[in-house]
Order: structure tokens, then sequence, then C-alpha cells
């Protein structure tokens, strides 16, 4: 089979033999899986995640739909060969506290690779009707899901979603799904700020054009429902560090910010102004097993049109060019592997 | 009368004409002020209040037990002068939106001054068993119960409060009245966690001696009723801006930092820390009119033990000293200002 991995700050594939399932555990196929801003952290970053060299190789790939190939010993086999799963990205080993992380660690094969190993007991089974890149996209969806649980937000209270790549637009869903109607937007892409719409958002704003905590006070003033007293709460969606002194500064008072963004830069705030707005601040990082079963049944309901953030595809070989298609100026949100064919990037 | 301000870097006192009360507000006569941490800093920092030179005089004293001298026109007169009140520390004008903070700025006398005005429409009136010494420990203990009431913790929860000042102190007895069992308090200082445990906490410990997460882990260990779940909620009380990435880094994952003390210095940590904790941390500044007789209610119940905190008296030409006093090492709780009289710091 292809294993891909991260060498030497390089995507890069070789023939390996099949992983072997242990106790507990079933062989899958990966059938898509999405590129991550983690993994283009990893890439750009390799020695912020495994220390000083020389980096082991690391084996990527955590937002996955998946086949079964085959069970290993102990399992309850409640699924046949052939079910399309998808699952957490953890693999349980004896114990629950030996379990691993998938598609962040050079331990395990990762949903890049052709194969790799899954945990039955964690296995969701997929519906017929979902694509296989939809299911590549309830990870991302549970982190934005969780995000929104996080925040505590209350139904009637002002969303603002800083950053409309696939963490900002998964996280304007599931405040949707919510029922929070007051969702702004800000991102300096209009084709992310079309998707911020089509996910929910109800106003849109370019924050390299106009100040957006100026027009969401335009819009509370021009309101019925809304007004100087209705909380907000900000979610940080973009990942890069200066944007936590920056929201610190612009948050109104008495608002909460969560951040969402994967940042491991030291970073600088003067903490008195937090505290004079009395602002509340969330880190968020990962998800429940339960968020993430709900991610996978809200996509499988169809309320959410999914399809417009898939925005290319790429075979194994091809995985090299689909970062340096991301870390340069892109209109993606989430390009789509599929590590058992040949092929380079493919925009849709 | 005698008003007593910051000048120059020095605590200063002058004879001036008593001031005159407007519409609506009250003359009244100081009985008794506290010597509050911010006003320490302030002395220290005085360009951070005001900016850069020159600094105008300011009028120090907000934590206040008075006495009524006076009434200004449009009064409802619903006290007698004579009668002792409190009140939160802000002066209004003709219009909510105008009011003044008093004890913190150039405009209004404080009350370090012999007499100050107050308004009629926010006077406590104050129990007649109740010293003025306890009057003036409303306004801490109210910031105490407002740190409480924003952290959300919930019984049951444990709570580590960092630093057993003033502020550290009304969290404590705050969280104590609560209902909070398990109250972790850490200070250097020895006389302050004695107090501590006069207060409420349940355990105490020197940070510079041990690390008082672990002692935390071990009560856990040993306990019938806690465990590895058991929410932990952090109270920063100590007012150096570096306790903030100190607390973020040894916070366990979950829990909630509140930051009570006031940090006006630039201030940096990793945010990943933070992240993969997914911590919150709230902001805490100021209390609510409703905290603020809470608090006063509770003085006069009788239920808290406030005499301990009470360590020193001065008179207006011994604050200089006191000030000094309160700056270098020492084993200081509350110094009461009692402006209408001369004396130098007298500890109890």
């Amino acid at each position: 089979m292809k294993a891909v991995m991260l060498r030497n700050g390089r995507i890069e594939f070789e023939d390996v033999a099949m992983p072997e399932a242990g106790p507990g555990q079933v062989l899958v196929k990966s059938n898509s899986c999405g590129i991550c801003g983690s993994d283009l952290h990893f890439y750009k970053h390799p020695n912020e995640l495994l220390g000083p060299d020389p980096v082991p190789d690391v084996f990527l790939g955590h937002e996955y739909s998946a086949e079964i190939v085959a069970f290993g010993p102990e399992c309850e086999e409640k699924f046949l060969v052939g079910d399309r799963v998808c699952s957490i990205p953890f693999l349980q080993g004896a114990s629950v506290a030996d379990r691993q992380a998938i598609g962040t660690g050079p331990a395990i094969y990762g949903a890049y690779s052709e194969y790799f190993l899954l945990s039955e007991a964690l296995l969701l089974k997929v519906a017929d009707n979902l694509p296989d890149a939809a299911v590549a996209l309830v990870e991302p969806l549970a982190v934005g899901m969780h995000a929104v649980s996080r925040s505590d937000i209350k139904l009637g209270s002002i969303a603002w979603v800083c950053g409309a790549g696939p963490i900002g637009l998964a996280t304007i869903a599931s405040l949707k799904k919510l029922g929070i109607d007051t969702i702004i937007a800000s991102d300096p892409t209009g084709k992310r700020r079309d998707l911020a719409l089509q996910m929910g958002a109800s106003a849109v704003f370019d924050p390299t054009a106009v100040d957006v905590m100026a027009e969401i006070n335009g819009l509370i003033a021009e309101s019925e429902t809304l007004n100087s007293e209705t909380p907000i709460v900000i979610f940080e969606c973009v990942g890069i560090h200066t944007m936590i002194p920056e929201l610190i500064e612009v948050a109104p008072p008495r608002s909460t910010i969560v951040f969402a963004g994967v940042h491991t830069k030291e970073t600088s705030f003067n903490p008195i102004i937090g505290m004079v707005k009395e602002l509340d601040i969330k880190f968020t990082f990962y998800y429940e097993n339960s968020e993430y079963e709900a991610a996978l049944n809200y996509l499988a309901s169809g309320d959410l049109t999914w399809q417009p953030l898939v925005t290319g595809t790429v075979g194994y070989d091809g995985i090299q060019g689909a970062f340096e298609a991301l870390l340069a100026p892109n209109d993606h949100i989430k390009i789509m592997i599929e590590p058992w064919r040949k092929g380079q990037l493919v925009s849709s």
C-alpha cells in the first residue's frame, strides 16, 4: 500500500506492508481525507510538533471517510467488510488510557495513507446517501459544533465569526443549526464571505475594508430585536496569534471571545483591557464523541449544503502540490485526498 | 477642611473650602476609608492613571464609611443629618451617564479627604451595630463577591485562591458564604495564610515552599468526595502580571481562571497551553450595586469575623507613611484612614 507521510518538510509516499489490526482494531481503506489547517501548520513548523531535529516521519490525516477491509482479533464484528465508517481520530490500545491520536504522529498511519487502523468500539456507520467527501467533513464540523457548545451562547445573542475558512464556516453552520439568528462573519476573501452566507451568516464584512465592530453596532442600532445589552460572542477562527490582542481590544464590554484557531506563538496583550470590560475568554480545541456523532447526523440529515465546501480533490501523488496550493493565496476551503488513486489537484 | 491628594508622587494634604453639594447630592464626612491596592498602584505609577506629565492632583479614597453633614438641592432627604451611610463610589450628575468615579480622579474629592460628596439616590443606611471600619470593608468585600459571582462556580467545586491579601480574603469569605467547602488558599506570608483559614479556607499553602497544584491533587487523591473530574476554579488575587502565564501553565484541563488582580503591564503567554486544556478565563473588575449591598448586609449579619482584617489606623497626616509601610514587606491587610484626625500609623 501507499503510506503518505510528512518527511523532512515534504509530503512523500512509499510502498509499505499493510498495517496489521490488533485486538479490537479494524483495518480500513481511506476513501477520502480532508487536508486540515493543522496539517499545514505541521508542514510549515514540523519542529513545533515533535521537537528539534531529527523529526521522524509524521503520518497525517484525521478527517476521513473509511471502508472496512478486515477485522483484527477480539472484534465484535457489528459491521461488515465493505461497510463505510468513520470515527473520532483515535486508536485505542489495550486500555482506553493508551489511545493514540490518528493523523498527528509518527507511530501509526493516518488517513492520508491508503490503509490505516481504527478502533471497532469507536466506529460509526455512514448512511448510504452520504458521499465520502461529506463524511470527511464530519471532523471539522465537529470542531465548529464544539466551539459553539463551549461558547454557551444563548438564543437571541449576536455571534461574530472571524475568519470563514473551514472552522469558521463549520462554526457558522453550527450556530445556524442552534437557532442563532444574528451571525456576522468577517473574512477578507469574497468567496469565503459568499460561503459564509450559504452556511447561515446573516451579514458578512471584509475586515480589511471596514471596522467590523462598528458595522455590528450599526446593525444593532437599526434592529428592532437587538440592543446594546444583547450579548455578543466572538469566535476567532483565523488562527493568526495577533487576533488575540486585536479581539481583546475591539470586543465590547461583557462579551465572550472563543479562541478556536490554533496559536502556538508566544502572544502579548495588556490584561487591563480585558479587565475593565470583564471579558470571558474560552479556549476550545477538540470535541466530545457525542459532538462528532452529532456532526455526522447533521450531514446525513441533508439540512446542510456541504457541497460548496469541497473545493478540490487530489490523489496520493498530488498531496505535496495541494499543500503548496493551500499555502499560497487561494480560494480553497477543503481539498479532499483520495489516497487510493494517483492524480494531481483538480479544483471543483 | 483637609483635602488629601496624590501630588507629584506623594500623598499630601492642604486646607480647602468644603465642597458644595449639587442637586441630588449630599455632603458627607469621611469617618473611615481603607487604603486599596489600586491606590498604591496609582501612587507608584501615576502616569498609568492619567497619562504623561504633568499629572494633576488625584483625590484617592473609595472604600468608605461616611456620615451625612448636609443635603444639596433637590434631595428627598430620606435620611437625617448625622446618619451613617455608604454607597458604591460614584457621584451622579444631572444624568446617570455623567457619573464620576469617587476616589480615582482629579475632579472630585475622595474619601481620604475630610469631607466629600455622595449621591443621595445611591446611599445605603448603615446599621448602628456596624463600626465604621467594617463599613469601609464593604467595597473590597463586594469585589470578592463579584469575582465569585463572575466565576459561575458550582457547589462541590474546588476553589483555589492565589494571594490572601484583601481581595483574596474577600474572595475566600464570599466562597465560604456561597457554600463552597473546598477552598485552597496560597500565599507566601504566614499571617495571611492564618487569616485565610479564619475567612473560611479549608487548606492553605506557601507557594514558595510547595507546588500548590500538586498539593491540591494530593487532597483530591485523599478525599472521599473529590475526584479528578471535580471542577477547579482558580482566583488570581495577587495582582502581579506574571501570574497570568503561570496560572495558565499550571491550571488543570477544563478549569476556570478568574483574574481579579489589576494588571496593567503587557503580558505574554503561549495560547496553545490554554487551548489544549480548554481553559476558561474570566476577567473581573467591578461589582453590581446589588453585590455592594449584599456585602454590606453580609457584614451587618455578624456572620463574618471582619475584625482581623483591619490591621492599622492612621490620621490624615500619616497617610504618606502608611503608604510607605504598605509598599515595604509588611503584615498588613487593611489600614483604615480616619481623615477627621491627625495621627501616624498605629498597627493593631
